[in-house]
This record gives C-alpha cells, sequence and structure tokens, in this order.
C-alpha cells in the first residue's frame, strides 16, 4: 500500500484571505498558502474557488497558471461547482508533474464531470451522493456503481483515475454514523478501488482544541481502513503527526527515530 | 460495543519504586499508584509482582489483601508467572466489585491457567502464543482455537470470560507485522470473542517524545478493530485522549463538549 496522498485543503474561498486575494487577482497568498502545504508534506494543492457563478471560468485559469508557474507545475485539485470553470482550468493545466483532478462528480446532477476528467486525461474525486448525504452504505454503494460505470463507460480505469468519497458527517449530531463512513472505506479498498476523504467536515462545531484531536483519531481510523488520500490542513501538526504514525504502524513508510520531523 | 475496558499497568516490579513497596511490603505506594490509575479512568488495575519464584504467594496475598481493603475491593488483574502466587491471590480475593482477572494463560506451558482461573470463577487473558512471539495469524489462530477448547471444556464462557491477547509487537524491528496484529484484534471481534493488548511494548525503543504520539494511534486503529480492551498508563495524557476519541467516534460513549475532561 502506498502512503497517503495528501491534499491541501488551505486555498479555499472560505477564508477572508484567499477571498480577497481572488477579488484582487493577487496570486502571491495564493502560492504562499501553496508552498507553506507542499513544504509540510502536501502532494496536491486544492483550489476551491467556491460557487464562482460569475467570473469562474476567468478565475480558476488565473489561479491555475499563477500556481503552475509559481510553483514548478504544482499537481492541483480543481474545485467548484462550476463546470464552465473546472473546464477552463483543465485547458490550461500543466500535467508535467502529474495530472490534474476534478472535484466533484456526484451520482446526480455531477455525474457528467466524470466525462469531464475523462476529456482532458484527469483524475476525479466521485463523491458518494446524489441529493443530499447518503442515508447508508446501502446508497453509498449504489452512487459508487453507478459512477464506476461511468468511468468505465468514458475509457477511464477506475481503480488508477477515480477517488470515491464517502463523505464524512459531521460526529456532533452523526456520531452513530461513523462506523458505517469508516466501513465504507474498507469496503473501497477491498473493492480495489480509491478513497478520499475531506477530514475537517467531522470535527465542525466542537471547541476549537477538540478539534485536532478528533481530525487525528479520525484520520488514524480511516488509514487504517485503508484510506487513499485525504484532502486536510498539513499545517495542523497533531494530524499530521497522526498520519505519520499512521503509515509507520501500517508499514507504508520506513520507521525511524525521525520520522516525524521529515 | 461497550467502552473499551482499561486495565491500568502502573503497579509493575519494573518500577523501582515498587519493586522496593513489594520488598519493604509497604502498600501504601500501591494504593498510591492504584488509586491514580482509577482516577483516571482504569477499571481494573493490574498488579504484576514479576516471576516471584521466592515469596510470590506471599506478596500476592499481601498486595491483593492491602489494595483491596484500601479501595472497597478494587478490581483486580493477578499478573504473575508463579501459578501458586495466582491461587493464592485468587484465595484472598473479594470478587464484590468485580471477578478478578488472572494474566496470564498461553497455548503452552500456561494453559493450565485457564483451569485455575476457572476453579475461582475468575477470568483470564490468553496470550496467542506457545513458545515465543507467534509468526503470523494462522499459529495465533491455531493458539486462540486451542485455549477457547480448553476454556469450554472446563465451563467458561469463552465470550464473557477469556481475553485473548495477539500479542504486541515491537514496530522498531517488526513494523511489517503490526498490520496482522491488527487484523488479529478485528477476526477475534468476529468470532464473538474478546480482546485485550498491552499496548506499551509496540513503542519500546523509540524516543520518549515519539512513544505517547505512536501508543495514541496504535490504540485508535486497535479500537477501530473493536478491541475491547487494553492494558496501559491511564496517566498517559495523550493516550487517554486517544481512547476517548476513539470511542466518540465509534459511538461507545455519547460526544459532550466537555468528553476529554470526564
Amino acid at each position: 500500500m502506498e502512503k497517503l496522498m495528501i491534499i491541501g485543503e488551505r486555498i479555499h474561498v472560505i477564508s477572508p484571505e484567499i477571498k480577497e486575494a481572488i477579488a484582487n487577482r493577487d496570486i502571491q497568498p495564493l502560492i504562499k498558502r501553496a508552498q507553506e502545504q507542499l513544504d509540510a508534506g502536501a502532494d496536491y494543492i486544492d483550489v476551491n474557488i467556491g460557487p464562482a457563478a460569475k467570473e469562474g471560468t476567468e478565475i480558476m485559469k488565473w489561479a491555475v497558471t499563477g500556481l503552475q508557474q509559481a510553483l514548478d507545475n504544482v499537481p492541483l485539485v480543481l474545485d467548484t461547482a462550476n463546470q464552465d470553470a473546472i473546464r477552463a482550468g483543465l485547458e490550461v493545466y500543466n500535467s508535467a508533474k502529474a495530472r490534474a483532478i476534478v472535484n466533484s462528480a456526484d451520482a446526480g446532477d455531477r455525474i457528467d464531470n466524470i466525462n469531464l476528467a475523462a476529456e482532458f486525461g484527469a483524475k476525479v474525486i466521485a463523491l458518494l451522493m446524489k441529493k443530499g448525504v447518503p442515508r447508508n452504505n446501502e446508497e453509498r454503494s449504489e452512487y459508487l456503481q453507478e459512477m464506476l460505470e461511468r468511468a468505465m463507460e468514458v475509457g477511464m480505469d477506475p481503480a488508477e483515475d477515480v477517488f470515491f468519497d464517502p463523505l464524512t458527517l459531521v460526529i456532533k449530531g452523526m456520531q452513530e454514523k461513523q462506523r458505517e463512513f469508516l466501513d465504507c472505506i474498507r469496503d473501497i479498498s477491498e473493492m480495489g478501488l480509491q478513497s478520499v476523504v475531506g477530514l475537517s467536515n467531522a470535527s465542525n462545531g466542537m471547541p476549537p482544541h477538540v478539534r485536532p484531536i478528533v481530525d487525528s483519531i479520525l484520520c488514524a481510523m480511516a488509514i487504517e481502513c485503508n484510506l487513499t488520500s485525504a484532502i486536510l490542513n498539513p499545517l495542523d501538526k497533531r494530524l499530521m503527526e497522526s498520519v505519520k504514525t499512521s503509515e509507520v504502524i501500517l508499514n507504508r513508510i520506513l520507521y525511524a527515530d525521525s520520522y516525524l520531523d521529515i
């Protein structure tokens, strides 16, 4: 099993700093956050420009080009509900270092994002949902099958090109649903497929000092279930300690006394 | 699934303080350590008097009586290679609060400790080993079957009375064996049986600042595999945060914003 693929989540329109930088077309704050995340161990940088109904295509082009030029074709995850903006980003994306990832398709209105990814030789994150969050693993499994079929129809190799996301649920309020979420990650692995989760959603609404603890433990459990990839904040020290330690325990990276510092 | 049963490991002859207290028959340091562990969340207190070839029966009697009288019949795990000492401890043990646990039987020379436990209505920790550590899960499974049969022969209810210990292996040196160790915990659970692990052995030989991190992550992974019980240091803050958080995620204890302080 390869080591966890880390997607840095810190270029997100929800951050006031990033929102302002996008509004001003000031690429420097984006570059800075991308670099910090790469330094902390990110393999990919997520670029979330929000719904971006207006100017989305231009913004995504600008962000992809600016980041890749400054950072040696840094691998990017193109994250927006605006399909035209994703297309525009893919048109200018340079895959010299790694293929782009489209974030995201689902089994409902956004299933065509699988076709879009295939058209550009990109990979895709496939959310196991149709309308609203999945009620149980039966629904997740159904949605997975639908998107798996679509990916194969358009000539993708599902084991390589698709990351299935079981959808992290908020623990505070859906505490009894976490076991199923973890089981789904294991099921995906047992099918020979890849999984991805957006970790930080689980600890939403918890006190700030509790969140890194919850995130780090949930992450360890997900890795134990053979999670392939996670969208997370690589600057969260405790979380990254959990990632590295989990990988040592599962023999995905070699132990050294200094492994936490590497 | 019930919450993890925590066995406090801090009354151990390897501690110079405890060794001296035993030599002087000074029960106060034992009482202090037992109380601290109970306060930190221990359900049982392990009393490890070592091989205790000499004076073992007298020492175990003294320790069991002294601790139970001072601490309202505190639940104890009787831990020594000296079978006579275990018998002596069981003879004076008061099970008003909880049944004693014998630590430990194995599938080899110590299999008769299962009979001993049964004779006194005690529970037993059954190490999945015969001679030396198990080489793989096939061996573990073989040893489990042998001890399961023995327990049934002597009228025990294996699902209630036996805790199977897959034997934690030192990560530094046996990094590639940890996956199997975790799988064994899950297998035990899927058979409807109970598991126990001695956590701290896994991080042996690692730098002191790394050990609590490794212990806490391994513990989360083991709980994810439905671990029933762990022998650990309940005064290790990071480890106990991991235990509590794991149980919140798996819905074994109810979430509250203050759950880490409870």
